[in-house]
């Protein structure tokens, strides 16, 4: 199994209020099939029904009324890139549920929720290489 | 806000059954103060302890007996790749719920829960283009 990821699907209860969130946010995406695609770097990020995504992946779906056990984070390469879009996140109907601070590891980050309860950390981390075109570079954290 | 991901945190309740798991399947990963990163393409995807990845981002954490409300899929090159991975995930201790299947986009994919209950789909899907160094690019799905 090779180490990559090449889709991640969000569930979402509302498919339209859900591609508007991130619409203005500034992402533009593909919809077919009730199904909305971004592509995102080289991979996508896919919205579609939460129930149907939970029979598709042959678990029952049940209320989800709390914490999703996955986090995505969006890194920026700045603390002010971090403020902005945390501010415009709230500005479209995130929930803001760790304002941006510094962290312990000399960064600065924050969290919000999407409309549909996904969590999304917006992180300034100096410690990771962020290439011009996005791609993110771990660390030699041995060699470091 | 730019279109992409920079890293997926999968919450789990073991870091050493989890790191095993991944690496079983060919993974290499660095561990870092409790926390273990895998490079995986342009991204990382980080196992991190479950209550405290839910305390980070601000949610209290719950018992999760359910679905994420999230999955991630693994696209491969043919219907073959998809049952070895399939088979190696069950062989290292993942729970297939979903058995591999021709798919109505005229793929093939099946379902596994990794130990701590994340959905991966591992598919093969002709329709979506896999470029040799692992990146997915999504069709023009209006001029296609």
């Amino acid at each position: 199994m090779d180490q990559r990821i090449s889709l991640i699907t969000l569930g979402v209860v509302d498919l339209h209020r859900a591609r508007s969130f991130y619409e203005r946010l500034g992402w533009r995406g593909q919809e077919v099939e009730e199904t909305v695609f971004f592509q995102a770097g080289g991979m996508a990020v896919v919205l579609w029904a939460l129930d149907r995504l939970a029979a598709d992946c042959g678990i029952s779906a049940r209320e989800r009324d709390g914490f999703d056990g996955i986090a995505i984070a969006h890194n920026v390469r700045s603390a002010e890139e971090v403020d902005a879009i945390l501010a415009a996140a709230e500005q479209v109907g995130a929930v803001i549920t760790r304002p941006a601070a510094r962290t312990f590891y000399g960064g600065y980050a924050g969290v919000f929720l999407d409309p549909d309860g996904h969590a999304w950390e917006v992180a300034h981390n100096p410690g990771f290489e962020l290439r011009e075109d996005g791609t993110l570079v771990l660390p030699d954290f041995a060699g470091s």
